[in-house]
């Protein structure tokens, strides 16, 4: 039940008609949804009558129902969200990309390709150090070992590190040593790890699940922000369908969708849905093409001998020019937008 | 990595391989493929030369690649798992049904729905404490308050209790007050907690995640096996489609599938696939006339006013013929079975 | 749109709307909906203001967009439809069951196997002479040819023949030789086809298209119907999904779905569906449970040899106790359905 | 069964081996596979022994199995088809952008839009005259009228026109007034009319079905060559998912395999499949960035009054400076390609 309050209700009237609520068995949550209402959310077993709560004193109006994802729509910030992530700024126009290895394999490895990156134009360095496998005899990823690695490629570059949490005692990890903490597809319906990281000091990247609906995608999104932390990105990733050239079908179309419904950045990683190399680079262009925020890509110097995924990862020494591409491109779709609009 | 050690090889020589194998970076895992073959598993950051591996003493051979869910491989264990929850044997011929309100609500209106399953001849009450819920502002459940009445409503029929962990904090909960515990579709792919669960006392029922493929459950399950609970129940709920005549699409195929595949028990929900009350009954049926080991079917005395997912809870006054319909099917599709074989 | 006429409207009246509506540019067809409303239904280029048609003497009421699929709705013939072929009577209450080959291929053996589905207790015989299939370089059947041996067939057993048509000349064909038309999944959405089969005088079999939703198979199943064919079956054979451990995914939902929604009989077919042999049984019983109507299954003496589709194919040998164990089971369900009512 | 013959081998050997394959009961073809082998494709109910079609003389491999969409494959034109459709040349590096009406319903407004197509740059007209549609009460087209309408059109401005046949008499009316021949997903398994389009003297424009994958996709398109008709243009429009942000999920990864797989232009449809005026843009673009050949879009000049699919038509005005976009996005990747290749 969604609960406006009308806008020039007194701190007073609001606070009584809290306890009111509270005592017919509500549990309340206060809501921004455009620039000057102000809401209050409830969650209650059983919803109270809404002709009694209508006839409270400062409620303008009551909506019966599941309650949309308020704190992710665009009518909250319709400038859009940017991020700050040490020298990077995520959204406000500029393309971000994101590019290393699937796994964190080895520290001088990592810090070599950190450096390839960096001279590329990349902007965050990826690289697993908690992998989710499917399997439970696959490489699982070196952990906290891992993650050290990482801290000292962005020692050595400058460049901030995303990686993967995959419960809450990795998600501590994770805080400590990275810049940004990547929920995967996996875990997009695990909403006791998105409490977890509504809570961090991090930004959240977050990946759609391979059946999450559009919706669901935003409702996992305001689970971390309705627990405190406004810094989220989206990322496209792939669907499971009957489609089998690709290992998942990547679903573009959510892109200017989302960039409709929410002001949250939205990014796509074609190594995962594609799952193939030579299709990387022109899905890359795709996103970039429609609208996309940002590109998370897979790189690893010698794929064949990678621990995992090794057949969808790009060679560091396309990177530069791939980079340089992409930039052109967003500029050039950029300028269009503006022209239209 | 799969290695098949020679039959009649002496506990040292599998001692010393253990050694060299371990010197070579691999980590082990012993299994048990069949009821007499003796195994070790690898997973390895970079898997070692599987010519070295083959010319290691005691050694039969060496299979490369992804390891399959050999715990839960019907050839591990050919005549099929029985487990004991309280009175009840789940699996072994004897149709299991699983009955109860989807949201645990009130303590009275409990213990009157298990008094009632009891008496229909339901075998186990449901009933969630822990909600996972797609949007963070729909009710989350009672938590420990609902594990206590389910508690209550064991005490007062017998009948043992299965609600849902979505956590490693409420597993531990559901763990001490529960009989099984019921891992929900969308922590199918959650690790950390299939881990957790592994080193559980309790029963786990297992959902298939709604975009899950076959194997993928059945190395959902894996993990647990693995992790030491060799007690696991798998439940076919919907996956999700195009088809939009009912919430998720019941794919009862796989029910003979996994019957083939794997000793676990099978278990069958219709009424999260379908979300509609009226085809919950032939679904149940169906559901039965093709193998399953039981079912999981949630009622409401009043479903308008039920916390959640009301319109397609049963009736609790049409259980007692439902559950004896049931049974009399079952028993018929197991003679024609025994005549078949 | 869709105009309801008043009850009592006269001929004279009725004739003066529609002339008023074609004046307009209305096409008008009239439908109906009931046991006793009279509509007419207007297709047009650009359809008329509905305010100016409820003004028209005789108009009741007035439905703008999309008009439902009313001829096929159970509303306009709620006792639901017996289509009676030969000696056989589908829909009513008594179980159907069609089997045979997937493709005719030889006359002796077509007629031995005709012989011992006769015996075996089956209502109709399949067998395809005309292949609908993926690779121009298949078997594409043998034409004419077979559908003279399915007439031999049927000769020496008296069991009606069921074929598929997939073109305008060959429907032509299937209508002189077989006694029941089949328009197959790959053609669901061919509507020169279905208006063709709605001109003929032998009853449509009509599969679902493997990605049309319950709506798109009732509309297919309209056009048969408006061009004039009241004898229509329904027959789920299986939906693509992302699911890989069968060909197809056997959406059994629809079933008890399409019984709510269409008077029509609703055939599945579960050879189709799954592909693999020892999944055909358990779904075949699935599928009585759940309230089919009638079944389809194929059958081949030599599956390793048959020229498509062996796979899949059951044993002639084990039909006669799997026809009898059907209509066990479906007397069951339909005394249990009694109960119900 | 594939028989790759001898390079070497003379015509009278060649002849000699066919009459023995036919005497054995094959149907057989000639196909081309490579600039430089010659093959024999067989077709038969009962494939002859491999052994013995081995030792034939001037037989240089034997192949079982289903035959691959060879003549469709790129190995057999690895340089790109080009098609030649009164001044524009499809294929070959240059952008085509087909674009025009949902449905033909007036002849002034159909000329008015194709000046206005004309003058934004587009190559083809599009517009329905024969209207595929679900619902057997929609408007259908206005058929030959229809046709007239677009001929007219051509007259006017000389542009080719697009439109599609939905049997073998709309056909037979099409090649007579159009210049190419649109086959849509509804029946792209419509075998029938893919071989009548085989037949034909226009290109063919061959949609993909939208549960229809990849391989389904190339071997339509080999009915159609195999049937004598070398001009075939793919075109990806959306398949049906679960996901329901859009009428259909479009597979852009498709294009960069077709592009590996097949030397046939490849177009994208995005309109149908997005089904969203405000998505349509985007997509356009995202599609030429990952290397589509051309692109179909519907205009039309009033959405709310069109006859059909009028919320996801572009306003005629966009166009002039959409198509100048695509063109400069095409020519960015294509200084890409080149540079990377």
């Amino acid at each position: 039940m969604l609960i406006t309050m009308q806008r020039d209700c007194s701190p007073a009237v609001l606070d009584r008609t809290r306890q009111v609520l509270e005592s017919l068995g509500c549990r309340l949550r206060a809501a921004e949804k455009g620039p000057d209402s102000a809401l209050i959310v409830v969650s209650a077993t059983r919803p109270p009558d809404p002709e009694l709560v209508r006839s409270l004193k400062g409620v303008a109006s009551v909506e019966q129902g599941t309650v949309p994802a308020c704190r992710a729509s665009i009518s909250s910030r319709p400038g859009g969200t940017r991020i700050e992530v040490g020298p990077v700024t995520i959204g406000g126009g500029r393309l971000t990309v994101i590019a290393g290895p699937c796994a964190v394999e080895d520290e001088d490895r990592l810090v070599d390709i950190a450096r390839r990156m960096k001279d590329a134009g990349v902007d965050l360095l990826r690289g697993g150090a908690y992998k989710p496998r499917t399997n439970p005899y696959d490489f699982q990823g070196l952990g906290e070992r891992g993650l050290r690695m990482l801290a000292a490629a962005r020692h050595e570059t400058g460049l901030p590190v995303v990686t993967e949490a995959v419960d809450e005692a990795s998600l501590e990890r994770v805080e400590e040593h990275a810049d940004v903490i990547q929920i995967g597809a996996r875990n997009m319906h695990n909403y006791a790890l998105l409490k977890r990281a509504g809570r961090c000091s991090r930004p959240v990247f977050l990946k759609r699940g391979f059946a999450a609906s559009l919706d669901d995608l935003l409702q996992a999104a305001e689970y971390v922000l309705d627990a405190g932390n406004p810094r989220v990105m989206l990322c496209e990733r792939g669907i499971r369908t009957f489609s089998d050239h690709s290992r998942f079908t990547l679903d573009l179309a959510i892109v200017p969708r989302l960039k409709r419904r929410t002001h949250l950045p939205v990014f796509v990683d074609p190594s995962h849905a594609t799952g193939v190399r030579d299709s990387v680079v022109p899905l890359a262009r795709a996103a970039v093409a429609c609208g996309a925020d940002g590109l998370m890509v897979e790189v690893h110097p010698e794929p064949e001998r990678a621990a995992c995924d090794g057949p969808q990862a790009l060679d560091p020494a396309s990177m530069p020019s791939l980079v340089r591409d992409l930039r052109e491109l967003s500029a050039l779709v950029a300028r269009r937008e503006e022209v239209a609009s």
